[in-house]
């Protein structure tokens, strides 16, 4: 299974195991480097997850935000891309096991990331889908274009509000993103086009165990986040934890909310890769790596992104994509540096950029040290550095157009649920 | 499960099932007839079926080129959208049951259409799949994504082979679309990408049956098409039926052809509601209606579309968009005539307006009664007619750039796969 080009003297073979933010910022960071990238993901795509909740709103096509992971790097000679499963990481003989075969690596770099935590209640999830993947936003954007389905066709009022009725778990930024693109669909994108039902009717409930919504900005913040929340018919409810889920609603101790939608953007859990290493992990699964993010006793074996746990300046590396870009190009030019015999670089430090998290319809929070911005201008910045961060002219281009269309007219053009409707929909 | 509204005095209720080119068309008929109309459909989205290929092959994505139904029904007061599967139909107490409650009709038009058919081998579905949903498009796109990745990590040179190795099954219209882009991916979109397996070694192999490809043109036209895919790269043999598939391949009566990636163009099958209304089917299931398009001895129930067996002039109404758009059309108007008394209208007649079918990168035919083109000039009347037909102006525009974009680059933008690769990917 190794690369079979036979003409070249062997080199030092790095594997890099995840193309998210991360393992392509490793392998772009060792593009002049003398050494062989092999690329390994078990999908065929770089996802850019910050427009994920767009997808999820139908708001954007998924090839929008998505881009074959062979087609980013097809410039760079040195790197070599698969599509495969990991399923074994064997350290002593320095091989990983796939499931269509082995890779033998020089240097390891394990950057697979995080997925949903229903914190210990797995049988949430059936209920209350969470966000990551693409195959994730398509599901959520089905629940939600089914709930005004089913309210449409629904004769009985308790149950059709039921249908209209929707909880979000959880109050960072996929959260109240959510909810406020939700709100803005009810009131303005569908009312027109139903019959029967208002969609104008439904209620969004923003549930927070915590006691502010967006924690990791900061207080004055959270409170204008919590204001244009609620301009937007947002309700948001903070300090409440949810207890229970099922087909139905949620309970938040006492109180039961009916609600036939429930999304869930709650927790994080650290890859399962991780638990391969052998090697301590924190509480949440993540693996405790050296300030030079290699793990400990081998300097073979990197771990990135939000599989790391490191702190800098003695503050913990928060699980964002600016974050990951930043450890995959240290790797990076710390296996380049070794192969080239170079001194060892000083420990990985986190630059903190600033944080923007975007709300709804010309609304967003921004921070960025002591400057804080909020409303329109935050969502005009939010805007640009989205944009701009997107990979490939035509993406950019689309995007804009979507956005400046679904300004002025209020549409939502991805607004397709795959499959037919069938007896068991909904789950039960 | 009635429409609600109360206040109207009752009036004659039109039920459509199927919101395809013959349902919509209906539909729209009858915007102005003092009607209820319900429009039910297993989806919620009309879907431009004449680019569903471009959708296939990574070109398009799936919002370009379908649309919620009552968005485009929006400003239609008289039509009611509801997302239903029909089960059964009681024509003595006219009632149509769904999966979600009953409803009742005064006239009813069944426009569900038609799906594949393997002539009698349905086992073949799994390994050939064919295209007549998006869904069907997400799978076939998945699947020629896959045989590229699968060729670039197999080291045994004749299994990569193998998966660079594509029969297309059928020398209609959809099977001549899909080989003629399948050779231009393979022999300009992705070369640049691979480093192990050259993409350019693909065989595109196009499997006809009958005499020639396209018989729904001219003779000339056909050949003119076969030399088109010759110089597209495809192969292409007549004359010769499919008698078995597998996950390897297929077989010709004796010979063998190895292939890791079968497509199926071949044959549909009518909507399997035909058999539900207890009339005669003619061989290929569908439903032999009567020169106003009402089945025998129903006045109350019209079909349309794929769906329907009907002669005008003496040749058969072909199973192609613009015939299903003119049955729905004539059906509401009938339906319309009907309620406000007016004298019967003459049987239906089919107005053929030409026939075009594209080929590949600037190839194409066109017939158009005794006017014959091909080459590009047939092409970008094909471009044309297509986008012009499109709904929605985004859509139009998106489309337009989607295909400038990749005149120029031959890229294509939706080059997705969902869902992670597994150890059962492919199927054994």
């Amino acid at each position: 299974m190794q690369n079979d080009d036979a003409t070249r003297a062997p080199r030092h073979r790095v594997l890099i195991i995840g193309g998210g933010f991360g393992g392509l910022s490793a392998a772009r960071a060792l593009a002049r480097a003398p050494v062989d990238v092999t690329l390994v993901d078990r999908r065929n795509h770089h996802l850019f997850q910050p427009l994920l909740y767009q997808v999820a709103t139908a708001g954007l096509s998924a090839p929008s935000i998505a881009a074959p992971l062979r087609f980013i790097l097809r410039e760079q000679a040195n790197a070599f891309v698969y599509m495969d499963e990991a399923l074994e990481i064997d350290r002593t003989r320095r091989v990983v096991r796939f499931a269509h075969g082995e890779r033998e690596y020089d240097t390891l770099i394990v950057a697979t990331g995080a997925g949903h935590a229903y914190f210990g209640h797995d049988e949430w999830e059936k209920y209350a889908p969470g966000l990551k993947t693409l195959e994730d936003a398509f599901h959520i954007r089905r629940r939600i274009l089914l709930a005004f389905e089913n309210a449409e066709r629904e004769t009985d009022p308790v149950k059709r509000q039921a249908w209209l009725n929707f909880v979000i778990v959880g109050g960072g930024a996929t959260g109240v993103e959510l909810s406020g693109t939700l709100a803005e669909i009810a009131r303005h994108t569908l009312p027109r086009e139903f019959r029967n039902s208002e969609p104008r009717n439904a209620n969004i409930l923003l549930v927070e165990a915590g006691p502010r919504v967006l924690p990791a900005f900061d207080q004055d913040l959270s409170e204008k986040a919590r204001k244009q929340l609620a301009k937007l018919g947002v309700q948001v409810r903070t300090g409440q934890a949810v207890t229970s889920i099922d087909a139905h609603g949620v309970e938040l101790g006492e109180e039961r909310l009916v609600a036939r939608t429930v999304l869930w953007a709650a927790g994080v859990a650290a890859s399962p890769l991780g638990a391969l290493l052998g090697v301590p992990l924190d509480r949440a699964g993540r693996v405790q790596v050296n300030p030079d993010l290699t793990i400990p006793d081998d300097p073979h074996v990197f771990v990135i992104g939000d599989l790391a746990s490191v702190s800098t300046d003695g503050k913990p590396v928060p699980g964002v994509a600016p974050a990951a870009k930043q450890m995959g190009a240290y790797a990076g030019e710390v296996i380049a540096d070794r192969v080239q015999g170079k001194l060892p670089r000083a420990p990985f430090r986190y630059k903190d950029d600033g944080s923007l998290a975007t709300i709804g319809r010309m609304a967003a929070v921004a921070q960025f040290g002591k400057v804080k911005l909020s409303g329109i201008v935050a969502w005009w910045v939010w805007l640009i550095a989205h944009v701009y961060f997107l990979i490939g002219f035509r993406n950019r281009l689309v995007v804009l157009m979507d956005w400046a269309s679904s300004y002025w007219t209020y549409q939502r053009h991805a607004r397709i649920v795959q499959g037919a409707i069938s007896r068991d929909d909904p789950p039960r």
